[in-house]
């Protein structure tokens, strides 16, 4: 792991996830820039103190001069997200498997380089956007695929938040601080949780984004970086839709919810209530899917730990994405077809694609009109 | 009352709240221009046969030279919009109060005559945006003006419905038809439903529109008239948010729903649900109000005739605007000065500003611009 | 209308109810035994002075004189339930239809006599159990008797409110008052709700009880009468269930719900959000029906006034009772047979049932043990 | 661990709770008494297969004469019922904690002579009531012991499951084989599920029960064991109450809810719906507790590892419980005092208590009577 070192929470949260079913352990992290606390943080986790680095450079350069049976099989960079970019790209090019938080850069430029990077070393990158990890997201997208919703014209999707309603940067949070920081966060809620509607949008849906119209804010005064955007958005074929994200919505903790709109059906599912799939019917009752039922679509069954009515959540979802992309590392390691239930897993080329819709976006912002949302990642 | 012949459901809508409260009786109408529905729907309705007119200029006319004592108090009209000027005009035009049902008009030079004239005739005019009169609606409003929200950041209106996601003015559908029907309705999802979201938000925050953004659509092939739009908000002093409205989404009944973000705490509300009203904090337990109840502000606690728990729906939330503009007529009757809380029916300037609104959202959809949105009604 | 003086809250009720549809109207009445307290309500309903009455024999006489066609068709009963009896006695042996609150009576005799009564003098007699005219509570029952249950195993059904958690009789509120008298209201919680959810049990399932087990509780101290009762009952034909009513459940208002579990699907119904109720199977999404759609039982679809998503609650629900039980006088009057879905409204034996039922339980509480709750009423 | 071989779910949740913030490691187990069973799963946890044993009174005895350096700190034991006893006793005897799932034993003899060995041997011994573990849970018992519902009146706890509503015993499965065989398991649905009902009323309310009425019935045809238990309580001090549980509630997945009703306000939590508490009072709003936040009690801001919104499940809530007996082992190994927050775990006395009461619930419904339910656990 690269990151996570004291103060920070998702650290933590991928630990948990990498080895929620015992697929991986943690061997070797660079916690924190600082040695010190990068140590400290290493003897948390019960770290050899040889595999604790000063450095994600040192820990790139000194696991791939182990030996295949001893060094890391991938790394989770866990850190701000512009260090993504130096540290994903010191170890793919070192042939290691990367899974790395969103964003994926804080430039295009950087994203696709990664794209090519990793199509290059051949290695397996994993970009955590888990929210589309959950069973009910899953089946969403599957009711999607089998053509349940029909054809989609209209998607709602929404990631608001309050916890930056007031100026918390001013404060000594360190959370608020860097991602309220244009240098270190590259955008502020577009790319701190827009991004993950965008990615929920186009992985439910399969459609991707023709041109938008954001209206960007800072809302709270002294803010240097978005905290409130409004979208229109148009996707290739037709459809239409509205995204929006905001950290300014005071009251709402993390309220990451999608609705699709199709010819013969919708569907909607919140974050906050992950276990409940609505399916609204044009004449019939509202069905409520949940996890963890033999009537759900494979990709939905699977990334239930305990029976039906057992409460998961999001570790468990950050796990599930963990295990798709575990099994294709194990699958290629061993020269087999990976299980093509788990290539469904945000890779590197979602990345660059929620970078160019970050850029997009703001950059509507700016001119106040619509702009060109199409976009193909290299690498593909 | 003008309109509500066989096949019509809103005219028995207002009957039954004009009624329900035992402040009026339905003595005299013009249920439709074919004399013979208006008389077969007059009977369904018990009326004397001689008040029940062939047209409304006939009734307009035959009443005023009632005396004051029989003739009708007001007159509700509940025609297709395009007709709402014609029969408003007549009626004000003899000192005849009005409820008029939303929109005001199809014209904007329409709707500024009837501010006009109801002006310049002194009559009462109250227009059936009864979604505000529900009392945890009530409620939100006393809640923003009370300052529990702070200042209002954000707001988040919608109306979807998914009634015409297929074609079904092709079908015989007397609603669908004029309401698709350019000549007769004026607009289509931004006039039906897009003007009770502006309305709803209006009345919730008390803001005033700066200027908009609306992607507006015809979804269905072969419909002649907005069915889906999309809007980017600024209000006056700086909040902004979103206004959507549809009657493509398949599966939704009657999505009026409403959200408000200040810098203290939120609100929400949702019209299927009326009953409830969430507040959030920025730190403390969600609230949830519900009506019936001794801790709701004075104008929440009017309009329901139950003890808690015992639901009122939509019935009840028209018969309190119907009560509200009776107890107006006839405090000005009396002469006396009316119950403040009694002032906040929607009225002739509200109506003005909606259709105002439809007009600029259709000018910002042709032209895919911001266009200026505010407004002073005539008449003020 | 007989009873609903100043002060009480469901003669009101009651009156909108009769009338919302216009299927009735208010004409005479006997409002309270003051002849004073009667005439100044008879005026708020704007009534002829004299057809407001100083008693209820008066009124039963004198309306009894009148010609057919002057006369009431029927009479609304909404007094303390120990004056039910002579009331509605009076009534019924002069030929007048009755609809009357319930409980029917205070004492089995006096319910049975009335059940001959009704038998005798053949009059249409219906008591307000109007929760059972929910659309949603006539779907339930409908899929129970469609078989969509299976065979039902397991009933719980419950009655809460949180009104009486303090002693409100002492603090001189009429409705607390005579509610918690024993000589007026027979019994407490289970006379006044618990019957109530017996009721609905027993419209829902179609199930007889066959004993009970009730424990009995007067919790507020001071009370004179029931104020918690939670009870097992064994229906005939092997079904279980828990029935269980209280007034000192703080907090809640009017939880009246249902549960009913059949062999192949379950059913859940809560009063307060009545507009939805919710379908479980073995394997299969949770489905959630609204009122106002075509998929719905014949039954269900009729008594919604508005399209779907245009919430309507206890109001239209009495209205429901009221209408079918007035197009059943109707069609006696007119000698055709009535709808046959006109024919579910409680009836007099069927609050015979209930008296029963208050009285069992009120049995097996001061017995302690099971009691035979086998029951037959008269007039059958 | 013992138990959790090949087919069991609850080893997997056992393991990945204890290891989930890194407090404990697997490191020994013996999952089946099928020693090749054993081993195979030993192999998918990567154990050293001298650690993976063929019984546990082998695996007891060979760990305990590792050094204390070497051999576990503690022991997990999640095999069917009737192995908790013999298994539990090897390894307290031999001075090593115990972790076990619940119901504690099949008899209360067995039960009271774990509590005189633990207590002899001074060894902690958690039992994994592990619902009591949520944040909210901890939340509710932290309003009643703060006195925010005043004096409890009144607790409905339910657990309704459905999974056994068909004779799923005769099908082969696992699962349903041993839980419904009166000698591996005791008790049916009241020992599976109805002592986590209980456990929970106990938790949240701290009232002990003093008498209670059970209706014990085996609802599906063939079955051997109660499916289905409606109960009354009384609980010392006067409040009253309602339990029931069920494996026959077809459509109910993990229905665990329970209502504390006070003199002041009342409490409503959902197992399906975790991180959201209920809170009502007498005359204010509804109050919605959410995990993460700064205005919850210590007890429940503990055992949330996310930020506010990000939701947590049952393997938290285990993780919680086994957090807490792990660090109150430590404290013991180190000496110092344990953190008062730390001791609220279920201990060996829950489980007497637990067993005490299935067995009164099973002679209740054999009697049908009252039977006294009061109980003091050894060992205290």
């Amino acid at each position: 792991m690269v990151g996570g070192g004291p103060g920070a929470f998702i650290g933590a949260v991928h630990n948990r996830a990498a080895t929620l079913d015992g697929l991986a352990v943690l061997v070797a992290g660079a916690f924190s820039s600082d040695a010190a606390k990068s140590r400290a943080q290493g003897e948390t986790y019960g770290l050899s103190a040889k595999r604790v680095y000063g450095s994600f450079m040192e820990m790139a350069e000194r696991e791939a001069a182990l030996t295949a049976d001893e060094r890391i099989e991938f790394v989770s960079i866990v850190t701000p997200n512009h260090m993504h970019f130096p540290v994903a790209k010191a170890f793919i090019e070192r042939g290691i498997h990367v899974v790395c938080d969103k964003p994926l850069t804080t430039t295009l430029e950087d994203a696709e380089e990664l794209c090519r990077l990793v199509k290059k070393h051949n290695v397996v990158f994993a970009l955590t956007h888990a929210y589309v990890a959950y069973p009910m997201v899953k089946q969403a997208r599957a009711l999607v695929q089998e053509g349940k919703l029909g054809t989609v014209r209209k998607v709602v999707v929404e990631y608001s938040q309050g916890w930056l309603s007031q100026p918390l940067e001013q404060t000594g949070s360190k959370q608020a601080d860097w991602r309220t920081d244009p240098a270190r966060a590259g955008a502020g809620a577009i790319g701190d949780i827009g991004t993950h509607a965008e990615h929920l949008a186009r992985y439910v849906t399969g459609l991707e984004m023709e041109k938008l119209f954001a209206d960007v804010a800072s809302v709270v005064p002294g803010r240097r970086i978005d905290d409130d955007a409004n979208m229109l958005v148009h996707y290739q074929g037709g459809a239409r839709g509205i995204l929006f994200c905001s950290q300014i919505s005071v009251g709402e903790e993390n309220r990451l919810a999608i609705r699709v709109y199709g010819t013969e059906a919708s569907l909607e599912w919140h974050q906050e209530d992950p276990n409940f799939l609505c399916v609204r019917h044009a004449n019939g009752p509202i069905e409520t899917y949940k996890p963890g039922n033999g009537y759900l679509a494979p990709a939905a069954q699977r990334g239930t730990r305990m029976p039906a009515g057992h409460p998961e959540g999001l570790h468990e979802a950050f796990a599930n994405l963990y295990g798709s992309a575990i099994r294709v590392m194990k699958a290629r390691q061993d020269g087999v077809e990976p299980d093509p239930l788990d290539l469904d897993y945000p890779d590197v080329r979602d990345g660059a694609v929620g970078v160019h819709f970050i850029q997009t976006a703001l950059r509507s912002g700016r001119e106040g009109d619509w702009v060109d949302a199409t976009y193909e990642a290299p690498g593909g």
